[in-house]
Protein backbone atom coordinates (compact mmCIF):
# COMPACT_ATOMS: atom_id res chain seq x y z
CA UNK A 1 0.00 0.00 0.00
CA UNK A 2 3.36 2.56 1.00
CA UNK A 3 3.90 2.36 -3.04
CA UNK A 4 -0.02 3.46 -3.55
CA UNK A 5 0.43 6.19 -1.12
CA UNK A 6 -2.78 5.40 0.96
CA UNK A 7 -3.88 6.85 4.38
CA UNK A 8 -5.87 5.16 7.14
CA UNK A 9 -7.85 8.87 7.66
CA UNK A 10 -10.99 7.18 10.06
CA UNK A 11 -10.97 4.30 12.27
CA UNK A 12 -13.80 3.85 15.17
CA UNK A 13 -15.28 0.76 16.16
CA UNK A 14 -16.99 -0.92 13.65
CA UNK A 15 -16.21 1.54 10.72
CA UNK A 16 -12.76 2.94 9.18
CA UNK A 17 -12.06 4.97 5.67
CA UNK A 18 -9.32 4.49 3.38
CA UNK A 19 -7.68 7.16 0.84
CA UNK A 20 -5.47 6.99 -1.43
CA UNK A 21 -4.46 9.85 -4.40
CA UNK A 22 -5.55 8.90 -8.04
CA UNK A 23 -2.21 7.73 -9.88
CA UNK A 24 -1.98 5.70 -13.13
CA UNK A 25 -1.14 2.85 -11.16
CA UNK A 26 -5.51 2.90 -10.01
CA UNK A 27 -6.74 3.69 -13.36
CA UNK A 28 -7.58 3.15 -16.80
CA UNK A 29 -6.19 5.02 -20.12
CA UNK A 30 -9.43 6.93 -19.42
CA UNK A 31 -8.52 8.39 -16.23
CA UNK A 32 -10.81 6.39 -14.53
CA UNK A 33 -10.17 3.87 -11.54
CA UNK A 34 -10.06 0.32 -12.44
CA UNK A 35 -12.54 -2.07 -11.36
CA UNK A 36 -9.75 -4.48 -9.57
CA UNK A 37 -8.42 -1.43 -7.75
CA UNK A 38 -11.76 -0.09 -6.17
CA UNK A 39 -12.53 -3.63 -5.59
CA UNK A 40 -9.26 -4.20 -3.29
CA UNK A 41 -9.42 -0.91 -1.58
CA UNK A 42 -13.50 -1.59 -0.76
CA UNK A 43 -12.06 -5.26 0.42
CA UNK A 44 -9.36 -3.89 2.22
CA UNK A 45 -11.21 -1.09 4.17
CA UNK A 46 -14.30 -3.93 4.63
CA UNK A 47 -11.39 -6.20 6.53
CA UNK A 48 -10.20 -3.25 8.51
CA UNK A 49 -13.60 -2.35 9.48
CA UNK A 50 -14.09 -6.06 10.25
CA UNK A 51 -11.12 -6.18 12.58
CA UNK A 52 -12.37 -2.89 14.81
CA UNK A 53 -14.41 -5.62 15.90
CA UNK A 54 -12.66 -8.79 15.90
CA UNK A 55 -11.08 -10.43 19.17
CA UNK A 56 -7.57 -10.01 19.68
CA UNK A 57 -6.76 -13.29 18.93
CA UNK A 58 -8.40 -13.41 15.74
CA UNK A 59 -7.06 -12.66 12.72
CA UNK A 60 -9.69 -12.01 9.78
CA UNK A 61 -10.41 -13.52 6.06
CA UNK A 62 -12.66 -12.38 3.40
CA UNK A 63 -14.98 -15.25 2.52
CA UNK A 64 -16.99 -12.96 -0.04
CA UNK A 65 -18.10 -9.77 -1.61
CA UNK A 66 -20.23 -8.76 -3.95
CA UNK A 67 -19.81 -5.51 -5.66
CA UNK A 68 -21.86 -3.08 -7.55
CA UNK A 69 -20.23 -0.87 -9.94
CA UNK A 70 -22.45 2.65 -9.80
CA UNK A 71 -20.54 5.15 -12.11
CA UNK A 72 -16.88 5.81 -13.64
CA UNK A 73 -15.47 8.56 -12.33
CA UNK A 74 -11.98 10.37 -12.08
CA UNK A 75 -10.88 13.08 -9.34
CA UNK A 76 -8.01 13.63 -7.05
CA UNK A 77 -8.71 11.25 -4.29
CA UNK A 78 -9.98 7.86 -4.03
CA UNK A 79 -11.50 6.89 -0.61
CA UNK A 80 -13.09 3.76 0.82
CA UNK A 81 -15.56 3.80 4.18
CA UNK A 82 -16.60 1.02 5.40
CA UNK A 83 -19.20 -0.15 7.92
CA UNK A 84 -19.62 -3.60 10.48
CA UNK A 85 -23.02 -3.99 9.68
CA UNK A 86 -23.19 -7.22 11.94
CA UNK A 87 -20.59 -8.29 14.11
CA UNK A 88 -20.90 -12.05 14.93
CA UNK A 89 -18.67 -14.86 16.47
CA UNK A 90 -17.68 -16.22 13.45
CA UNK A 91 -18.93 -14.28 10.72
CA UNK A 92 -18.83 -10.19 10.01
CA UNK A 93 -20.86 -8.45 7.35
CA UNK A 94 -19.90 -5.30 6.30
CA UNK A 95 -20.69 -2.55 3.55
CA UNK A 96 -18.55 -0.75 2.19
CA UNK A 97 -18.76 2.20 -0.42
CA UNK A 98 -16.20 3.78 -2.56
CA UNK A 99 -15.87 7.51 -3.47
CA UNK A 100 -13.87 9.76 -6.44
CA UNK A 101 -13.00 13.07 -4.88
CA UNK A 102 -12.75 15.68 -7.29
CA UNK A 103 -12.63 19.62 -5.93
CA UNK A 104 -14.01 18.48 -2.60
CA UNK A 105 -17.28 16.84 -3.60
CA UNK A 106 -17.52 12.90 -3.53
CA UNK A 107 -18.84 10.90 -5.65
CA UNK A 108 -19.59 7.06 -5.10
CA UNK A 109 -18.29 5.15 -7.76
CA UNK A 110 -19.26 1.62 -6.34
CA UNK A 111 -20.69 0.14 -3.12
CA UNK A 112 -19.63 -3.20 -1.67
CA UNK A 113 -21.31 -6.18 0.69
CA UNK A 114 -19.13 -8.61 2.39
CA UNK A 115 -18.85 -11.99 4.40
CA UNK A 116 -15.69 -11.68 6.51
CA UNK A 117 -14.52 -14.83 8.83
CA UNK A 118 -12.48 -14.21 12.03
CA UNK A 119 -10.30 -17.12 12.58
CA UNK A 120 -8.06 -17.82 15.59
CA UNK A 121 -4.16 -17.19 14.92
CA UNK A 122 -1.96 -19.95 15.11
CA UNK A 123 0.17 -20.03 18.09
CA UNK A 124 3.46 -19.68 16.51
CA UNK A 125 2.31 -16.37 14.95
CA UNK A 126 0.68 -15.53 17.57
CA UNK A 127 2.95 -12.90 19.27
CA UNK A 128 3.05 -11.09 15.98
CA UNK A 129 0.29 -11.86 13.96
CA UNK A 130 -2.20 -9.46 15.15
CA UNK A 131 0.41 -6.76 14.70
CA UNK A 132 1.60 -7.34 11.33
CA UNK A 133 -1.70 -8.18 10.10
CA UNK A 134 -2.78 -5.10 10.85
CA UNK A 135 0.33 -3.52 9.39
CA UNK A 136 0.25 -5.86 6.21
CA UNK A 137 -3.90 -4.85 5.45
CA UNK A 138 -4.76 -1.77 7.17
CA UNK A 139 -1.84 0.66 7.29
CA UNK A 140 0.31 1.74 4.59
CA UNK A 141 3.80 1.26 5.58
CA UNK B 1 -50.10 -9.99 -0.65
CA UNK B 2 -52.98 -9.40 1.17
CA UNK B 3 -53.65 -12.68 2.29
CA UNK B 4 -50.53 -11.52 4.15
CA UNK B 5 -51.67 -8.32 5.79
CA UNK B 6 -48.63 -6.17 4.06
CA UNK B 7 -49.05 -2.54 4.05
CA UNK B 8 -46.62 -0.35 2.08
CA UNK B 9 -46.00 2.18 4.86
CA UNK B 10 -43.69 4.69 3.47
CA UNK B 11 -43.43 5.72 0.06
CA UNK B 12 -41.39 8.52 -1.12
CA UNK B 13 -38.98 9.11 -4.36
CA UNK B 14 -35.91 6.79 -3.68
CA UNK B 15 -37.40 5.17 -0.85
CA UNK B 16 -40.10 2.77 0.52
CA UNK B 17 -41.20 0.75 3.25
CA UNK B 18 -43.14 -2.35 3.66
CA UNK B 19 -44.67 -3.61 7.13
CA UNK B 20 -46.57 -7.20 7.61
CA UNK B 21 -47.85 -9.17 10.89
CA UNK B 22 -45.79 -12.18 11.62
CA UNK B 23 -47.69 -15.31 10.45
CA UNK B 24 -47.21 -18.38 10.27
CA UNK B 25 -47.18 -17.99 6.37
CA UNK B 26 -43.85 -16.54 7.01
CA UNK B 27 -42.20 -18.50 10.10
CA UNK B 28 -40.69 -21.36 10.33
CA UNK B 29 -41.44 -23.97 13.09
CA UNK B 30 -39.23 -22.17 16.18
CA UNK B 31 -41.17 -18.78 14.85
CA UNK B 32 -38.39 -16.95 12.67
CA UNK B 33 -39.16 -15.83 9.99
CA UNK B 34 -38.12 -18.03 6.79
CA UNK B 35 -35.42 -16.85 4.71
CA UNK B 36 -37.91 -17.14 1.43
CA UNK B 37 -40.33 -14.75 2.86
CA UNK B 38 -37.78 -12.02 4.17
CA UNK B 39 -36.14 -12.82 0.46
CA UNK B 40 -39.56 -12.27 -0.67
CA UNK B 41 -40.42 -8.86 0.83
CA UNK B 42 -36.72 -7.52 0.05
CA UNK B 43 -37.41 -7.67 -3.47
CA UNK B 44 -40.38 -6.33 -3.39
CA UNK B 45 -39.51 -3.32 -1.77
CA UNK B 46 -36.48 -2.88 -3.75
CA UNK B 47 -38.95 -3.51 -7.00
CA UNK B 48 -41.01 -0.19 -5.28
CA UNK B 49 -38.18 1.45 -4.59
CA UNK B 50 -36.88 1.30 -8.00
CA UNK B 51 -40.35 1.92 -9.35
CA UNK B 52 -40.24 5.29 -7.61
CA UNK B 53 -37.29 6.31 -9.62
CA UNK B 54 -38.40 4.84 -13.11
CA UNK B 55 -40.23 6.61 -16.03
CA UNK B 56 -43.98 6.48 -16.42
CA UNK B 57 -43.58 4.20 -19.56
CA UNK B 58 -41.19 1.57 -17.84
CA UNK B 59 -41.78 -1.79 -15.75
CA UNK B 60 -39.00 -2.82 -13.91
CA UNK B 61 -37.88 -6.64 -13.14
CA UNK B 62 -35.09 -8.34 -10.80
CA UNK B 63 -31.73 -8.74 -12.35
CA UNK B 64 -30.19 -10.01 -9.63
CA UNK B 65 -29.61 -9.52 -5.48
CA UNK B 66 -27.49 -10.58 -2.67
CA UNK B 67 -29.07 -11.53 0.67
CA UNK B 68 -26.77 -12.01 3.86
CA UNK B 69 -28.63 -13.40 6.81
CA UNK B 70 -27.60 -11.41 10.21
CA UNK B 71 -29.66 -13.03 12.78
CA UNK B 72 -33.10 -15.27 13.60
CA UNK B 73 -35.63 -13.36 14.91
CA UNK B 74 -39.10 -13.05 15.82
CA UNK B 75 -41.22 -10.61 16.65
CA UNK B 76 -44.93 -9.18 16.07
CA UNK B 77 -43.89 -7.06 12.93
CA UNK B 78 -41.73 -7.59 10.07
CA UNK B 79 -40.96 -4.65 7.80
CA UNK B 80 -38.64 -4.27 4.98
CA UNK B 81 -36.97 -1.16 4.27
CA UNK B 82 -35.38 -0.30 0.50
CA UNK B 83 -33.48 2.51 -0.95
CA UNK B 84 -32.18 3.54 -4.00
CA UNK B 85 -28.12 3.67 -4.14
CA UNK B 86 -28.15 4.95 -7.79
CA UNK B 87 -30.32 5.27 -10.47
CA UNK B 88 -29.33 5.01 -13.81
CA UNK B 89 -31.25 5.10 -17.36
CA UNK B 90 -31.26 1.49 -17.70
CA UNK B 91 -30.45 -0.29 -14.48
CA UNK B 92 -31.19 0.97 -10.80
CA UNK B 93 -29.30 -0.35 -7.61
CA UNK B 94 -30.75 -1.16 -4.45
CA UNK B 95 -30.39 -1.65 -0.81
CA UNK B 96 -32.79 -3.01 1.61
CA UNK B 97 -32.90 -4.24 5.25
CA UNK B 98 -35.34 -6.47 6.73
CA UNK B 99 -36.40 -6.06 10.20
CA UNK B 100 -38.46 -7.98 12.98
CA UNK B 101 -39.92 -5.43 15.25
CA UNK B 102 -40.84 -6.18 18.78
CA UNK B 103 -42.58 -4.24 21.67
CA UNK B 104 -41.41 -1.28 19.32
CA UNK B 105 -38.09 -2.09 19.12
CA UNK B 106 -36.37 -2.79 15.54
CA UNK B 107 -33.40 -5.56 15.17
CA UNK B 108 -31.92 -6.16 11.52
CA UNK B 109 -32.31 -9.96 10.29
CA UNK B 110 -31.24 -9.65 6.75
CA UNK B 111 -29.95 -6.96 4.68
CA UNK B 112 -30.23 -7.01 0.24
CA UNK B 113 -28.31 -5.57 -2.25
CA UNK B 114 -29.95 -6.08 -5.66
CA UNK B 115 -29.50 -4.99 -9.54
CA UNK B 116 -33.64 -4.05 -11.05
CA UNK B 117 -33.43 -3.06 -14.56
CA UNK B 118 -36.37 -0.53 -16.19
CA UNK B 119 -37.40 -2.04 -19.38
CA UNK B 120 -40.29 -0.58 -21.59
CA UNK B 121 -43.71 -1.69 -21.11
CA UNK B 122 -45.04 -3.32 -24.16
CA UNK B 123 -47.78 -1.06 -26.28
CA UNK B 124 -50.54 -3.53 -25.38
CA UNK B 125 -50.49 -3.42 -21.98
CA UNK B 126 -49.19 0.19 -21.90
CA UNK B 127 -52.40 1.37 -20.40
CA UNK B 128 -53.09 -0.89 -17.81
CA UNK B 129 -49.49 -2.16 -16.81
CA UNK B 130 -47.96 0.43 -14.97
CA UNK B 131 -51.09 0.36 -12.53
CA UNK B 132 -51.34 -3.33 -12.25
CA UNK B 133 -47.89 -3.63 -12.14
CA UNK B 134 -47.88 -1.01 -9.09
CA UNK B 135 -50.79 -3.05 -7.66
CA UNK B 136 -49.33 -6.20 -8.42
CA UNK B 137 -46.01 -5.65 -7.08
CA UNK B 138 -45.95 -2.28 -4.45
CA UNK B 139 -49.87 -2.52 -2.93
CA UNK B 140 -51.54 -5.49 -1.09
CA UNK B 141 -54.52 -5.46 -2.77
CA UNK C 1 -43.21 -28.42 1.11
CA UNK C 2 -46.00 -31.21 0.75
CA UNK C 3 -48.49 -28.78 -0.03
CA UNK C 4 -46.59 -27.75 -2.81
CA UNK C 5 -45.63 -31.76 -4.30
CA UNK C 6 -42.44 -31.27 -4.37
CA UNK C 7 -40.07 -34.48 -4.43
CA UNK C 8 -36.06 -34.73 -3.83
CA UNK C 9 -35.30 -36.48 -7.12
CA UNK C 10 -31.36 -37.06 -6.77
CA UNK C 11 -29.34 -37.29 -3.70
CA UNK C 12 -25.86 -37.94 -4.09
CA UNK C 13 -22.95 -36.66 -2.02
CA UNK C 14 -22.79 -33.35 -2.62
CA UNK C 15 -25.74 -32.83 -4.86
CA UNK C 16 -29.22 -32.63 -4.95
CA UNK C 17 -32.21 -32.06 -7.21
CA UNK C 18 -35.55 -30.95 -5.84
CA UNK C 19 -38.60 -31.04 -8.85
CA UNK C 20 -42.12 -29.39 -8.09
CA UNK C 21 -45.25 -29.03 -10.76
CA UNK C 22 -46.14 -25.76 -11.40
CA UNK C 23 -49.02 -23.88 -9.80
CA UNK C 24 -50.81 -21.08 -9.13
CA UNK C 25 -48.45 -20.56 -5.60
CA UNK C 26 -45.66 -20.67 -7.31
CA UNK C 27 -46.30 -18.17 -10.64
CA UNK C 28 -47.43 -15.13 -11.20
CA UNK C 29 -50.52 -13.57 -13.31
CA UNK C 30 -48.51 -13.60 -16.23
CA UNK C 31 -47.84 -17.88 -15.55
CA UNK C 32 -44.09 -17.68 -15.32
CA UNK C 33 -42.76 -18.56 -11.85
CA UNK C 34 -42.32 -15.94 -9.22
CA UNK C 35 -38.31 -14.80 -8.27
CA UNK C 36 -39.63 -15.63 -4.22
CA UNK C 37 -40.43 -19.27 -5.20
CA UNK C 38 -37.45 -19.76 -7.63
CA UNK C 39 -35.16 -18.29 -4.67
CA UNK C 40 -36.69 -20.16 -2.13
CA UNK C 41 -36.33 -23.79 -3.98
CA UNK C 42 -32.96 -22.99 -5.06
CA UNK C 43 -32.15 -22.12 -1.27
CA UNK C 44 -33.68 -25.47 0.00
CA UNK C 45 -31.38 -27.12 -2.59
CA UNK C 46 -28.57 -25.76 -1.40
CA UNK C 47 -29.10 -26.38 2.03
CA UNK C 48 -29.63 -30.22 1.12
CA UNK C 49 -27.19 -30.56 -0.85
CA UNK C 50 -24.55 -28.94 1.36
CA UNK C 51 -26.17 -31.18 4.26
CA UNK C 52 -25.20 -34.37 2.50
CA UNK C 53 -21.28 -33.17 2.95
CA UNK C 54 -21.97 -31.98 6.90
CA UNK C 55 -21.31 -33.85 9.54
CA UNK C 56 -23.75 -35.94 11.72
CA UNK C 57 -23.89 -33.53 14.60
CA UNK C 58 -24.16 -30.63 12.56
CA UNK C 59 -27.07 -28.58 11.11
CA UNK C 60 -26.58 -25.84 8.32
CA UNK C 61 -27.78 -21.92 8.02
CA UNK C 62 -27.69 -19.65 4.47
CA UNK C 63 -25.05 -17.07 5.45
CA UNK C 64 -25.75 -15.32 2.31
CA UNK C 65 -26.39 -16.06 -1.27
CA UNK C 66 -26.98 -14.11 -4.76
CA UNK C 67 -29.39 -14.94 -7.63
CA UNK C 68 -29.25 -14.15 -11.18
CA UNK C 69 -32.52 -14.21 -13.28
CA UNK C 70 -31.74 -15.32 -16.35
CA UNK C 71 -35.14 -15.85 -17.88
CA UNK C 72 -38.68 -16.14 -17.66
CA UNK C 73 -40.54 -19.05 -18.68
CA UNK C 74 -43.43 -21.13 -17.86
CA UNK C 75 -43.65 -25.40 -17.74
CA UNK C 76 -45.45 -28.15 -16.52
CA UNK C 77 -42.25 -28.59 -13.75
CA UNK C 78 -39.91 -26.46 -11.57
CA UNK C 79 -36.70 -28.37 -10.94
CA UNK C 80 -33.69 -26.97 -8.92
CA UNK C 81 -30.23 -28.68 -9.25
CA UNK C 82 -27.16 -27.58 -6.42
CA UNK C 83 -24.20 -28.73 -6.11
CA UNK C 84 -21.54 -28.85 -3.39
CA UNK C 85 -18.69 -25.94 -4.83
CA UNK C 86 -16.48 -26.48 -1.75
CA UNK C 87 -16.83 -28.18 1.71
CA UNK C 88 -15.53 -26.98 4.28
CA UNK C 89 -15.04 -27.11 7.89
CA UNK C 90 -17.37 -24.67 8.81
CA UNK C 91 -18.91 -22.87 5.66
CA UNK C 92 -19.63 -24.92 2.34
CA UNK C 93 -20.11 -23.07 -1.16
CA UNK C 94 -22.43 -24.22 -3.63
CA UNK C 95 -23.77 -23.39 -7.01
CA UNK C 96 -27.31 -24.05 -7.55
CA UNK C 97 -29.39 -23.87 -11.46
CA UNK C 98 -33.39 -23.34 -11.22
CA UNK C 99 -35.07 -24.48 -14.38
CA UNK C 100 -38.48 -24.82 -16.31
CA UNK C 101 -39.42 -28.20 -17.41
CA UNK C 102 -41.83 -28.07 -20.39
CA UNK C 103 -42.17 -30.97 -22.97
CA UNK C 104 -39.23 -32.42 -21.68
CA UNK C 105 -36.67 -29.69 -22.30
CA UNK C 106 -35.04 -27.78 -20.06
CA UNK C 107 -34.64 -24.10 -19.66
CA UNK C 108 -32.32 -22.13 -17.21
CA UNK C 109 -34.63 -19.73 -15.60
CA UNK C 110 -31.72 -18.81 -12.67
CA UNK C 111 -28.78 -19.39 -10.84
CA UNK C 112 -27.56 -19.09 -7.18
CA UNK C 113 -24.51 -18.94 -5.45
CA UNK C 114 -24.55 -19.17 -2.21
CA UNK C 115 -22.71 -19.75 1.40
CA UNK C 116 -23.82 -22.02 3.76
CA UNK C 117 -22.59 -22.60 7.33
CA UNK C 118 -22.55 -25.48 9.84
CA UNK C 119 -23.52 -25.33 12.81
CA UNK C 120 -23.49 -27.85 16.11
CA UNK C 121 -26.72 -29.11 16.86
CA UNK C 122 -27.67 -27.90 20.56
CA UNK C 123 -27.42 -31.31 22.49
CA UNK C 124 -30.99 -31.18 24.43
CA UNK C 125 -32.23 -30.95 20.45
CA UNK C 126 -29.62 -33.46 19.39
CA UNK C 127 -31.78 -36.87 19.16
CA UNK C 128 -34.20 -35.26 16.02
CA UNK C 129 -32.48 -32.36 15.15
CA UNK C 130 -30.68 -33.94 12.51
CA UNK C 131 -33.59 -35.57 11.29
CA UNK C 132 -36.34 -33.40 11.54
CA UNK C 133 -34.12 -30.79 9.79
CA UNK C 134 -33.94 -33.15 6.78
CA UNK C 135 -37.33 -33.62 7.21
CA UNK C 136 -38.26 -30.02 7.22
CA UNK C 137 -35.89 -28.96 4.93
CA UNK C 138 -35.26 -31.87 2.40
CA UNK C 139 -37.90 -33.78 2.10
CA UNK C 140 -41.71 -32.95 1.66
CA UNK C 141 -43.38 -34.25 4.10
CA UNK D 1 -1.20 -7.12 -18.37
CA UNK D 2 1.97 -7.45 -20.22
CA UNK D 3 3.95 -6.53 -17.26
CA UNK D 4 2.40 -9.95 -15.38
CA UNK D 5 2.96 -12.45 -18.35
CA UNK D 6 -0.54 -13.20 -18.56
CA UNK D 7 -1.91 -15.10 -21.80
CA UNK D 8 -5.22 -15.39 -23.41
CA UNK D 9 -5.09 -19.61 -23.55
CA UNK D 10 -8.20 -20.46 -24.37
CA UNK D 11 -10.98 -18.45 -26.74
CA UNK D 12 -14.28 -19.97 -28.02
CA UNK D 13 -18.03 -18.75 -28.29
CA UNK D 14 -18.70 -18.41 -25.23
CA UNK D 15 -15.65 -18.93 -23.09
CA UNK D 16 -12.35 -17.88 -22.41
CA UNK D 17 -9.19 -19.23 -20.05
CA UNK D 18 -6.45 -16.91 -19.30
CA UNK D 19 -3.24 -18.52 -17.57
CA UNK D 20 -0.05 -16.35 -15.55
CA UNK D 21 2.74 -17.21 -13.96
CA UNK D 22 2.53 -16.76 -10.32
CA UNK D 23 4.73 -13.60 -9.25
CA UNK D 24 5.00 -11.14 -6.29
CA UNK D 25 2.94 -8.79 -8.51
CA UNK D 26 0.08 -11.06 -7.24
CA UNK D 27 0.76 -12.65 -3.99
CA UNK D 28 0.95 -12.01 -0.35
CA UNK D 29 3.54 -12.80 1.80
CA UNK D 30 2.78 -16.24 2.28
CA UNK D 31 3.01 -17.12 -1.38
CA UNK D 32 -0.73 -17.24 -1.95
CA UNK D 33 -2.66 -15.26 -4.20
CA UNK D 34 -3.71 -11.72 -3.06
CA UNK D 35 -7.84 -11.55 -3.23
CA UNK D 36 -7.43 -8.71 -5.50
CA UNK D 37 -5.29 -10.08 -8.46
CA UNK D 38 -7.55 -13.18 -7.90
CA UNK D 39 -10.47 -10.73 -8.38
CA UNK D 40 -9.24 -8.66 -11.23
CA UNK D 41 -8.40 -11.79 -13.58
CA UNK D 42 -11.63 -13.25 -13.25
CA UNK D 43 -13.26 -10.31 -13.99
CA UNK D 44 -11.26 -9.91 -16.81
CA UNK D 45 -11.87 -13.78 -18.27
CA UNK D 46 -15.74 -12.82 -17.40
CA UNK D 47 -15.61 -9.75 -19.65
CA UNK D 48 -13.61 -11.73 -22.68
CA UNK D 49 -16.28 -14.20 -22.51
CA UNK D 50 -18.68 -11.77 -22.45
CA UNK D 51 -17.01 -10.34 -25.47
CA UNK D 52 -17.64 -13.83 -27.58
CA UNK D 53 -21.25 -13.37 -27.95
CA UNK D 54 -21.67 -9.60 -27.99
CA UNK D 55 -22.46 -7.42 -31.45
CA UNK D 56 -19.57 -5.99 -33.04
CA UNK D 57 -20.36 -2.54 -32.27
CA UNK D 58 -20.81 -3.11 -28.39
CA UNK D 59 -18.55 -2.64 -25.88
CA UNK D 60 -18.77 -4.18 -22.25
CA UNK D 61 -18.99 -3.06 -18.63
CA UNK D 62 -19.03 -4.92 -15.60
CA UNK D 63 -22.24 -3.98 -13.67
CA UNK D 64 -21.73 -6.30 -10.64
CA UNK D 65 -20.16 -9.36 -9.35
CA UNK D 66 -19.78 -11.81 -6.56
CA UNK D 67 -16.68 -13.73 -5.25
CA UNK D 68 -16.42 -16.41 -3.07
CA UNK D 69 -12.92 -17.45 -2.18
CA UNK D 70 -12.77 -21.12 -1.58
CA UNK D 71 -9.23 -22.03 -0.70
CA UNK D 72 -5.86 -20.32 -0.20
CA UNK D 73 -2.96 -22.29 -2.38
CA UNK D 74 0.55 -21.45 -4.10
CA UNK D 75 1.36 -22.53 -7.50
CA UNK D 76 3.77 -21.65 -10.26
CA UNK D 77 0.50 -20.81 -12.75
CA UNK D 78 -2.53 -18.70 -12.01
CA UNK D 79 -5.39 -19.80 -14.51
CA UNK D 80 -8.78 -17.74 -14.53
CA UNK D 81 -12.06 -19.99 -16.86
CA UNK D 82 -15.27 -18.02 -17.78
CA UNK D 83 -18.13 -18.94 -19.73
CA UNK D 84 -20.89 -17.28 -20.59
CA UNK D 85 -24.10 -18.58 -18.18
CA UNK D 86 -26.71 -16.54 -20.35
CA UNK D 87 -26.23 -14.20 -22.97
CA UNK D 88 -28.81 -11.46 -23.68
CA UNK D 89 -29.20 -8.38 -26.00
CA UNK D 90 -28.51 -6.09 -23.01
CA UNK D 91 -26.88 -7.86 -20.04
CA UNK D 92 -24.56 -10.82 -19.79
CA UNK D 93 -24.14 -13.44 -16.91
CA UNK D 94 -20.89 -15.29 -16.91
CA UNK D 95 -19.77 -17.84 -14.35
CA UNK D 96 -16.13 -17.93 -13.34
CA UNK D 97 -12.96 -20.09 -11.63
CA UNK D 98 -10.20 -19.33 -10.42
CA UNK D 99 -7.23 -22.15 -9.96
CA UNK D 100 -3.98 -22.27 -8.60
CA UNK D 101 -1.66 -25.17 -10.97
CA UNK D 102 0.90 -26.77 -9.13
CA UNK D 103 3.07 -29.37 -10.54
CA UNK D 104 0.20 -29.75 -13.36
CA UNK D 105 -2.66 -30.37 -10.70
CA UNK D 106 -5.29 -27.36 -10.38
CA UNK D 107 -7.30 -26.40 -7.15
CA UNK D 108 -10.00 -24.06 -7.30
CA UNK D 109 -9.23 -20.73 -5.13
CA UNK D 110 -12.21 -18.55 -6.08
CA UNK D 111 -15.55 -18.52 -8.15
CA UNK D 112 -16.91 -15.35 -9.70
CA UNK D 113 -20.98 -15.03 -10.53
CA UNK D 114 -21.27 -11.46 -12.71
CA UNK D 115 -23.49 -9.32 -14.54
CA UNK D 116 -21.84 -7.94 -17.25
CA UNK D 117 -23.73 -5.02 -19.79
CA UNK D 118 -23.29 -4.33 -23.61
CA UNK D 119 -23.15 -0.66 -24.46
CA UNK D 120 -22.83 1.04 -28.04
CA UNK D 121 -19.36 1.84 -28.84
CA UNK D 122 -19.47 5.93 -29.43
CA UNK D 123 -19.71 6.57 -33.35
CA UNK D 124 -16.12 8.70 -32.65
CA UNK D 125 -14.62 5.62 -31.08
CA UNK D 126 -16.07 2.98 -33.17
CA UNK D 127 -13.44 1.88 -35.92
CA UNK D 128 -10.71 1.62 -32.98
CA UNK D 129 -12.71 0.82 -29.92
CA UNK D 130 -13.83 -3.03 -30.32
CA UNK D 131 -10.68 -3.58 -31.46
CA UNK D 132 -8.61 -1.47 -28.62
CA UNK D 133 -10.97 -3.13 -25.75
CA UNK D 134 -10.04 -6.23 -26.67
CA UNK D 135 -6.19 -5.58 -27.30
CA UNK D 136 -6.89 -3.70 -23.40
CA UNK D 137 -8.92 -5.88 -21.55
CA UNK D 138 -8.70 -9.78 -23.17
CA UNK D 139 -4.86 -9.68 -24.68
CA UNK D 140 -1.61 -8.98 -22.60
CA UNK D 141 -0.27 -6.21 -24.74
Amino acid sequence: MSTLGAELTVVVQGGVEIRLPFSPNLTQRDGYLHAGAITAVLDLASGCAALTVAAGDKKILTVEFKVNFLAPDAGEVFAASAQVKKAGRTLTVCTADAFAVSDGREKVVATMLSTIMAVPITPAKKQTSVHSLALRRCVPT
